[in-house]
């Protein structure tokens, strides 16, 4: 019989626990279409709880459609679009690599500092706190962050060119307002598929064009109708590949072809340069209003810190405001100046250092476990200087599954680069992602 | 010469207070396109500020094409679009008489409990504030939603219905990505000009409705090719109109018509029913899982407190999860918890109770200045018992502009209602909008 660990302690009720794990058991395939679940007697008593509670999970469970109750015979899995758990499961795999070593950037957070800041605003600041900031987000912030670009990533731009937006996607969502369906977009493959995922659900037409070694493939670009191209030239996900300076130029000289062409460039984790010389900003170099930058402090930060920005190039702003000037700022005043602070105060300095010694310490430890396996013999490391992962090549005729399986019974934890690619056909790439 | 009142106590640099009011009059027309601006070395003598503020102030002005500068002769302002002039200050016209209440509004928020569970919240719940929440947001707060929708609104909704937004107006956004471009949206003529604009904005085919004595018009609706209705039943924005029962079955009965139908219930200041029966959601009378139930708590709180939410049918959480469940919920983990409690505890109850007989003190002190005037003899008052404002027809052959003038010099605060209409002719309504 299915049997899970239940938290008691958790603040989630136990049939929401039941309710969560057999929904994630049906999605993965664990528990196939048709399969009868456990009777509610039975399971009960293999969990430890009442059956009101597993009645309670399955009501819940059939009132979504994930299972079905048959009069006399019990519940049964539902069967779930096929769509649906491939992609879900494929998507799982991506996220769970990407984000599981968010527990161990909370550690790091320095949390303390962060409730005296927020402690001190809420002593201090209630007048502030209490109104509403203009759509752009709270001025302090953005004169923190404005100051902050200047020293640390030798960018201009004044606060009144910084829009403040929760997260990335809320800023991708933004890019679409703005832009709309009079512009062709254009993301990388592979790439942060979420990217492409929110421009393509706004049915909006979304391009994918291929990355070489020294950033996207422009013979390509110039090929394609797209206007807007959305790029991490400092650090590509999941490749690594940076952009050259002379494929930043030709990007720009792309952009200046037309009026309706714009480059955002999406710098979301510039901060976590391992090694060598920091790279500058396409934004830095455009002198014809081309390019916005992008970043967000929910990587850098907390996974559970919802803030990011945007700097629009001048010549920009009134385009947005007449556009977007009507949407209220979505980010809480409260965090907004505790963040201002914890920027000007040097907390965010302090804290971007130790995460990258952290993550060099994480780097080291995992090239010193992967020369213990055969299985690394040969394999090629690449893109291990920014960002928070590696990508290795590996020599072996083993597919790519039985590749990821070898090396997670290794205790490695790993991702299929080849996930990351939107084109269906998943060729075997022999090339998995590590996370540090 | 132009003269502005600076704050020089104000956190906000004194040339962003001299850009801001310029930039202002000249989208409010008060300062004509073409007109000279005063020299730097007069206007700053004029304002006791440094000849830098000035330069600072104009120089991104120019950057922004508000002003340009003329070699040897100055600074001369731009001509705006016809359109964004007169849009911006029938929006700014609009949005003062709805938002000049705020204020009011955040000295009734009891902060001193709001930071003390603040304060709590991040001595005791370190580990949970740093947890990046799932899309849905944080499980306390829907579960608290779910008990006070019970309780107050009597809507029956467990709290894996419920997904946390940042503000209505990102939950707009939400439903643009779930339905589409495949769906047609229609919304009511008058109306809350947002939600159009955030439809609009994304190309999205967005009919509207005109709105009679007890709701939208439905053989209107039933000749239009629109799918999603984004109505406010409790109470539209800015008719006052509640929508009677009977037409609330017929909209149901519209829904059942087709499985692409679907209502939006944007419940938005229910809270604030001055007088009369609560009266019962679409949401609670809905058994085909056709209605999304929307509401924040920026109108019921505090303005600079962007957090919101949505009721989803049980059917329709399946569709969520696959088109947003890769979305991250955009707001801060902090302010979800300290809220859950803020509920729980009963504080938010208290705070909609206090509001209410404010809210009630200033009607009655509204309607006994108006009582003084001849102006508002033989006027019709109307929507008064549900929001924050009522609706006054005049008897008057005064254009709506002059009315406006007239009552404003009286010291009322109002707007006129036919800037809520959509449609270009703009003809007088000899109507009013006074907020409380």
């Amino acid at each position: 019989m299915i049997t899970y660990e239940l938290d008691k302690s958790n603040s989630e009720p136990l049939y929401v626990q039941i309710y969560t794990k057999i929904k994630a058991d049906i999605e993965a395939g664990a528990i196939k279409a048709d399969e009868k679940l456990p009777s509610k007697r039975n399971f009960a008593q293999n969990l430890g709880v009442s059956v009101i509670t597993v009645e309670n999970a399955y009501n819940q469970l059939a009132a979504e459609g994930y299972i079905r109750s048959v009069p006399q015979k019990g519940y049964f899995a539902e069967k779930l679009g096929a769509n649906f758990t491939a992609e879900k499961s494929a998507e799982q795999s991506r996220l769970s690599a990407v984000s599981q070593s968010s527990d161990d950037e909370n550690k790091l957070f320095p949390f303390t500092i962060w409730a005296k800041l927020m402690r001190e605003e809420l002593s201090n600041n209630q007048v502030s706190l209490l109104k509403k900031p203009s759509f752009e987000g709270v001025y302090e912030l953005r004169a923190a962050i404005s100051r902050h670009l200047k020293q640390f990533r030798n960018i201009t731009a004044s606060p009144e060119q910084i829009i403040i937006g929760a997260g990335s996607e809320y800023l991708y969502m933004l890019m679409n307002i703005l832009f709309g369906n009079n512009y062709v977009f254009a993301v990388e493959e592979p790439g942060y598929s979420k990217i492409a995922e929110i421009y393509a659900n706004y049915g909006l037409k979304c391009e994918r064009i291929p990355v070489q070694s020294d950033g996207i493939d422009i013979d390509f670009l110039k090929k394609i109708p797209a206007n807007i191209i959305h790029i991490s030239p400092s650090h590509h996900f999941p490749t690594g590949v940076i952009t050259s300076v002379g494929k930043r130029y030709s990007l720009l000289e792309w952009a200046s072809g037309s009026p309706d062409r714009f480059i955002i460039e999406d710098d979301y984790d510039s901060e976590f340069r391992l090694a060598g010389k920091p790279i500058p900003s396409m934004y830095s170099i455009d002198v014809m209003d081309k390019v916005i930058y992008m970043n967000t402090f929910s990587k850098s930060l907390a996974s559970s810190i919802r803030i990011s920005y945007m700097v629009l190039p001048p010549k920009f702003l009134r385009k947005y405001k007449e556009k977007l000037g009507f949407c209220s700022c979505p980010v809480s005043t409260f965090e907004q100046y505790a963040l201002a602070r914890f920027i000007d105060e040097g907390y965010f300095e302090k804290h971007i250092n130790r995460m990258r010694v952290h993550y060099k310490k994480c780097r080291a430890e995992l090239f010193s476990r992967m020369k213990q396996f055969d299985i690394f013999k040969n394999s090629v490391i690449s893109g291990a200087d920014s960002g928070l992962h590696c990508i290795v090549e590996f020599k072996t005729d083993l597919s790519d599954e039985d590749l990821l399986r070898e090396v997670s019974t290794l205790g490695f934890r790993a991702a299929m680069i080849k996930n990351f690619y939107h084109s269906s056909a998943k060729e075997d790439l022999h090339t998995l992602i590590f996370p540090y």
